[in-house]
């Protein structure tokens, strides 16, 4: 049987800073990554697309206010300098950098004066390894500049930097804003895959508890029941981010690009429906192999009961002419031996009736 | 026994477009069908009603803005390019387009700026196949016009078609909002006989258990639990959808077609109450079952406990005057026999008081 | 035991109009009833009060308009064409007379221009069949006048008809929308009955359960519950209905009414919150039989238990000194058959001591 | 084991007065009393407070609009007319009085043009006879007087007159509103011991369960449960109650009274939130019998089988030389006797293995 | 096994002052404690930073409406009289001071003209004693003064009076708001160790689940079941303050603090969402703890059952032959010992052809 992959979900969240160390005060969380961080730098509109690399973090302050629209992506938190350095250029608030470089930060959206800045979840799944991998995307969105941080170096937004490229693209076209939705879209699009995942894994296991139900698939149900609480925990507050982006009067938000992200709230809907109704269908499977297990044991009961009831007493007979008294009378009749195993077919046909009126098979 | 038809309904929705595609690509879903896609044109009026074959889809340019009303209708989706042109001519966003050609999508309501467009689900019984068939419908209503697509070509609006040729009906002298209703009143109706029909296994079920349960009957319950899950699941969306286009200040609805939209979502409110109540019925049954396999397997154990407790010693007592050892001098005893066998009985006799006293039997 | 009366509250409610019927359609729904439907009128204020059978409907045509209250009560609902004729007199809307015709249109409110479409649910009990009846109740309350459509004909509302024959009553002195209210508060008033049977058999099967839980009484405890579900599901939305009544700027209910239908409301919700609390009693009750069924079995088993282990190996042991070896040198020796006994008593001993210390008995 | 003590709180709450009668119909509820009804009016203002017993009701018609404060405590509602004639002086709306005699009106708050009725009920534990009293106290709050009307004669509030003796309390100097605050209060108070008595129940139960849980427990238990879902259910409505009487706009509760009630109410938030979280208690408690109890089959169950799946055997091979054929060879070998046994504690010897690698001991 | 730490929460919280006394009343709680009273005053601003042990509660008079910032801090609630003349001084409503006096007091906010009132838990774990400890904490919050009584000495506040001695630290530059923000986001902080402990009880419970599950396992289980539900009780109205501290228009908050508040409440929802998690993979491990048992049970009766269905039959047979009738013609045959011996082996292997078919090994 496939076994079950576990997300790497943890469970529960470490702050990065210390108890009672000073909000703001930016810490790197966990071993510093083997591959350094890399920024990359867009500017981008209509006409022209330029993509280079940021070596000094400096070179970002021009974007703040320019006309063009900016897309920074950094990839990899470790580097707590340069992102305290990226805050410092983009006037953002130090909480803010706190929760960008803690990558077990729950999804959430805060509003700036500003800027807005969103927190997402991104989890893929790679076929190669036959298992989930999640980190921490955090975006700030302001007027004409998107910077965007993902907790490990990776290509996942490859997709769009392709898009980007592309002349007369609507991302090209739209501002940043369509930008921020093309990368939530992206991660929600990954949910899916996420989803169909589970599916496969409540149809395989839906095949086997019709099958042989044994006490590994009960551990694969629960497995699969825990891994569903806890995507479904992970990814729920995106519902109420969405829903925030796109209610009126967001003005960093365009008409155009709410349409899109109403778009994405209804996919997002549609995930978290489907984990719910799977989270019910695995309860239903550990019903079911309960039901069956119950089932199964009063046939077993029956069956020994049965055997038990018919032939103890025989046994019970057989051991009375055993014994070795002296003054037996019975022991010396003719036909007593044949009376005796008519008694004793008697004996069990009369159980056999007994039970059969019982309905026992 | 009859066996529990299942619904064929996805339980995860896969998404037409992939991973990372640009939002609004229309990708044709699934296999191509074996019929041709038809689209129906009626152009009607208070006092006329002209149905024709669409062969050119810029045959429709026309009916956007005329004074009579039309109604599109597309059977099958798997035309891409056809959709697309539509889509085209009558200015609707490609999002929509994209969630017309997903044969998954849920339930919902969009309200654009020129029109509101609707996702619904046709759940149909029939008869002689005895299953259920599922399908989307979506809607697009503007002002004079009504577009709908059929996921799959047939035949499922003929009554609204029959009425539409009858002069004086409501349907002709109302506007394309009170057609769009009947549509969807016609989708509610349909699930009417749904219920009905698992209101008839639900019966069939109690009377099954209050007979003979057995394992199969376990199955059936959980099967049935399941689909009611997944119907509820599907169409719970339809409630919000239909209170949306009630809710005042909808422009394209007039005050006549809303009394009738109110009517269409008690309607369906009876149905999610009844399919709700469903669902604690079967729990209900489930639990019965599963109490009754307790209250069974309590009673076996019992008369496995009575014969092995009655029998038991006594075949002990006979097995000790079956040993061969040289000095056992009851074994000479001439009544010796005799009060064994007083023993046994006596003892048999004590035990029956026992479970007797502790209502075993 | 007294058996478990059940109340006919169907479970899946069909529609009287045939699938994709135009709405409005008018049909008859089951059977022809014996009785024929009897229309009574009563023209009343302050100072008379006059009561008659109504032969021809055009006859109530007069009191649409008049300044006199008027109640006209039809009952039973079996004549189309006469319900027909009364809504085109009072200018009924269609949808509104095919629900009062549909005896499965669930409880709700509907407000209109000029009048307030009621439906409610009447349960009654009956002491000589010891059985609950239903039926639907639909009021139509414009300024002047109130009709009232009962489903099956009968004296359900003498009640008020003979407080509404005595001078100077509250009913006569206030307008009609304090009749409507009489006739809800009867209805309440029959819920109060309702749970008090019900409240009658809760107490039967907690007696039941604590003296000898069997399967009949398993069965009961279900059924209960199963009923409380449906009646449940039947009476809840008049609490919405209430809530609607006594909003304020509703035009057809005057002030000092509104006190009174706030007063019904409240014992609505005690009616409600009772039956909520069986619900939750009867799980319970379901719980503490499975409980006891399950310390039961451990108990049987313990005994199985008991007997087998002390007596199994004393069976071997007189089984081994049974065999017919022709070298078994205990045999001979002059106390081994003392000694098997001692050891025999000793291993029992041992085994209680054993069973003792695990509190077993 | 201390027996649980039952709330005597009625599951099901009749009306007073009967199907179809007139609403605001005064009717005695159950027998009559022994004591006869006693009127206390307290006239108090910050200088003085007289107490008297009042013979005559008309005597209370000069504290209907009297510029001192007025308190008239009934004690009993036996007495229909004295009721009656009290409403009558105050102008009290007849529903109000109905469901003063209705001892199981549930609690409410209804506001009238000028004055609160308050219905309470007041729970309190007797150390002597070790069982809690229920009886309802309802409150009519005017401008200037404060009516209180006691189920049962009693001195219930006599902490609160004692109060009232003391010069300089601010039960003197604060208007009729904060003596109303001071008897929900009083009320609030007595359910903490409740809230008390039921900790200590449920402490001792843990304690019972840990050492030998019986039937008797799984009783107790039960019943706790039951009790706390009365209880709460009874006490729930007081909740919505004081955020009532706490709203701003009400004309009745000045702003310094509107303090003291904010605290009352989260001293009921404290209550409800205990018992909330005894229930989930209770039910843990239950669930954790039902595992216990499996747990403990299941070792009964091993038990049983290692004594029969190792002896079972045995006694069939010692069954085996114990026939009495004549051409049994092994019966006349020297050492067969000593294989035999070597055979026989082999086999249990394996079985043993077997049991300790499936770690059954 | 690590045993289980009881957080010492108390179920039920008594009032610190008796039934019926007057509200306002100052009690001291539970017995005197060893420490006494210590009062720090903070008398800081943007310049400088006094701290100094106050002897004369008058002595804090002057800070009432200075102009510089001042924290008091009060170590321990048991002298009565202190708190009442810290409360007269800053003039507090006396049913704060009596809340202040409770430690049982649940967290809440009240809003008085010129200062908030906040009681808080504050929940710390010490390596040492490897247990949790448990206080209330009452902060008063006024323009430029802020108060705070701890439960107990200690000094849990450490770690904030470190940054208040800090120059330029954002504690001294911004108010009073800021710094009971800080004493806030501490608590919460403590709250994240509760859970990281907690998360560590649950990973070892599920390793020993699917190691060796035993009935001390299951309750640990039900003991952590326990506590999660006392732990979210205690701390779930956390929620609600901040939500009231964040809320627009709260005059005593800056829109600084405001932003810190809200991250504040961030990271309690975060506790409240991973306790909550905690408790249902809780109830999934009692869950699966179950299933484990009835599958074990159902195995283990399976294995009984197969012996017994085998032995037993041919213990029969062989008891037969054991009989010592004179007449029994078959043991005089030769082949007749063979032949039964044939018999038992024929029987046992179509038993286990049989239960092999079952599938039972």
């Amino acid at each position: 049987m496939r076994k079950i992959k576990s997300i790497p979900l943890k469970l529960y969240q470490k702050q990065s800073r210390k108890v009672g160390q000073s909000p703001g005060t930016l810490t790197a969380f966990g071993e510093k990554p083997e591959k350094p961080t890399v920024v990359t730098l867009f500017d981008y509109d209509h006409n022209k697309c330029e993509e280079k690399q940021v070596e000094m973090m400096s070179e970002l302050r021009q974007f703040k206010d320019s006309t063009t629209n900016s897309w920074t992506n950094v990839e990899g938190i470790s580097d707590t300098d340069l992102v305290a350095e990226i805050g410092d250029i983009f006037g953002i608030h130090p909480l803010v950098l706190e929760d960008i470089l803690n990558p077990r930060q729950r999804i959430k959206m805060e509003v700036y004066d500003d800027y807005i800045f969103i927190v997402l979840k991104m989890i893929t799944y790679s076929d190669e390894k036959d298992s989930f991998d999640k980190e921490n995307v955090s975006l700030i969105l302001g007027k004409q500049f998107l910077i965007s941080f993902q907790e490990k170096p990776g290509d996942i937004f490859d997709a769009v930097r392709k898009r980007l490229q592309t002349e007369g693209s609507r991302v090209r076209t739209f501002g940043c804003d369509y930008l921020a939705y093309r990368l939530i879209d992206l991660i929600v699009d990954h949910y899916y895959v996420v989803v169909e995942k589970y599916g496969e894994q409540i149809e395989q296991l839906e095949l086997e508890l019709s099958e042989k139900p044994d006490s590994d698939l009960l551990n694969n149900i629960q497995m699969l029941k825990r891994e569903l609480l806890l995507f479904l925990r992970a990814v729920l507050p995106l519902g109420e981010v969405l829903t925030g982006t796109t209610k009126e009067g967001q003005m960093l938000i365009t008409d155009d690009t709410r349409v899109f992200l109403i778009d994405a709230k209804d996919h997002f809907m549609q995930v978290k429906d489907t984990i719910t109704s799977f989270r019910e269908l695995a309860a239903d499977m550990l019903d079911g192999y309960l039901s069956m297990i119950s089932y199964r044991m009063n046939e077993v009961m029956q069956v020994l009961t049965i055997f038990a009831a018919i032939f103890i007493p025989l046994t019970f007979i057989a051991g009375v002419y055993g014994m070795n008294f002296e003054f037996m009378p019975e022991l010396h009749f003719k036909y007593m031996y044949l009376v005796v195993w008519l008694l004793m077919i008697g004996t069990a046909g009369a159980m056999l009736v007994y039970f059969k009126r019982k309905k026992w098979f």
